[in-house]
């Protein structure tokens, strides 16, 4: 490719620059970058891009648009950069849902152009285009959304753009996606906020100080409370229906264990933490963790 | 001290062992253990210990004896030694719960001989003693139990042995501890095994196959709902009233969490979340995690 534009500058967007430049898959890559402080900090890093500033003529050259800001942001950045779109270019995102926002941006998008979804399964509870690296997708899932109108050739591509990523793909459609991830990854980021609100809530009531001795779990939980909340804030609107369909199943299944405590049914509990043990051995042989005990980090 | 008796040799006990014979606490360390699975580990281990086989003769002569058995063992084993303590002999216990099963214990307990419980912060998600770590309990938390009635003389020998185990020692009395470790360890490991189960329900329903995809999220929390289901079971049960608060507070705070979501309460949804992103850097100020980004173990 020519030239690629990466619209929004973090962890993800300067992780796909610093792939992009390694492996030389674009002989120019242009950054769309609104934070004045996010822009100081790529230049420290001594990367080969130019920050995009005449639409009318550099978009129209663009073969591929990676779209990597916060989902609220998606609209007002196509206005600007709309109607210079040339019919040619892949678009693509990485955003974690996928429903609401594509049904927004297609009604918009320019007649002719099309918009071929991507999400990789990377990142931290960081951001900021410091913490960037270009190994990030490196054995990491990447869904590609595949519809019935979607273009087949920016498909092909773009699963081969990902692949020199390091990303293994795997296609899904929409609905697919956005149920998927509600459980997988939305759900416990809500949780991780709501239980770290609530050992808040418990220790405003008791002064018990209890942050001091959260290494037997709450730390672990509070370490994915501290991801971005603006990124988190576009998620949770943008598939609330799904999010809020796992989070009543799960509220119901604790009202279940709480009856199974409160009545002290032994085999009921055992069973269900029996499973759980199940689940994470086919998370381990699906190799998306290691086995070996976590003590803590030090 | 002449004679130690570790009563249950798993993670912890096997971690005492270990330190003990490092540190040379012990002339002599003693192990009752009914698993012949642990025994024939342990002995794999190179580890100097004798099997205690004579009640009558060695529970009299002993110095100290740690229970680090599952809380439901507790009963059927003092049952077996109470006969023989003498009456100057340190009892201690490392476990999660303390109310209820000291009630328990102290009732059964020989006259004149005194029970000071010590609960120290460590442990992992695996279990046996191949797993142990002489280095397991260095800078971690060590809560000692101080009742008014407590052997203030057991207490300061506990907190000495903790020390020279690495601890740093905290003093509680039995509700605090409970009420503390209600939110910051047993409602954490309730709620992994809960979003597993949900996983689990919401897999089945839809064949989506969602484990696959599980570094989002859900893996952090799988690891923490691997852990010793017959050790948890009896924590869940003996912290019962204490978690069931915790754990409506926490379901208050959800149904919250997703009436915002639903109703798009911007504001609201942020300022938690902001909280949320506080108390981690409180964690990690107290040590209890370090700063690092973890993308995940390779």
């Amino acid at each position: 490719m020519n030239n690629i534009l990466i619209v929004g500058c973090g962890l993800i967007g300067s992780s796909i620059l610093r792939a992009s430049q390694n492996k030389k898959i674009a002989k120019k890559i242009f950054i769309l970058e609104k934070s004045k402080n996010n822009i100081s900090k790529i230049k420290k890093l001594k990367l080969k891009f130019k920050i995009i500033t005449d639409f009318k003529n550099e978009i129209p050259k663009m073969d591929m648009i990676i779209f990597c800001t916060h989902l609220n942001n998606y609209e007002t950045v196509l206005k600007k950069i709309n109607k210079f779109l040339n019919k040619k270019v892949i678009i693509t995102d990485v955003g974690s849902t996928k429903n609401e926002i594509l049904k927004k941006i297609k009604k918009k998008l320019k007649k002719g152009v099309s918009w071929t979804s991507s999400h990789p399964i990377a990142g931290s509870e960081v951001s900021g285009p410091e913490f960037g690296d270009a190994n990030l997708f490196k054995n990491k899932w990447c869904v590609l959304i595949k519809e019935k109108n979607s273009n087949k050739k920016h498909l092909k591509i773009l699963s081969r753009f990902w692949k020199r990523m390091g990303s293994k793909i795997v296609l899904m459609n929409i609905q697919q996606h956005d149920h998927i991830f509600a459980i997988t990854s939305h759900l416990p980021h809500l949780i991780a906020y709501n239980i770290v609100k609530t050992a808040l809530d418990f220790d405003k009531k008791n002064k018990s100080n209890l942050i001091k001795f959260s290494a037997g779990g709450l730390r672990d939980f509070s370490r994915i409370a501290a991801s971005n909340e603006i990124m988190w804030r576009d998620i949770f609107f943008h598939n609330s229906k799904n999010i809020i369909k796992a989070l009543n199943l799960f509220i119901k299944n604790l009202n279940q264990f709480k009856n199974s405590i409160h009545s002290k049914q032994s085999s009921k509990i055992i069973k269900s933490m029996v499973q759980a043990k199940k689940v994470r051995k086919k998370i381990i042989l699906l190799k998306q963790d290691v086995n070996l005990p976590d003590f803590g980090r030090n």
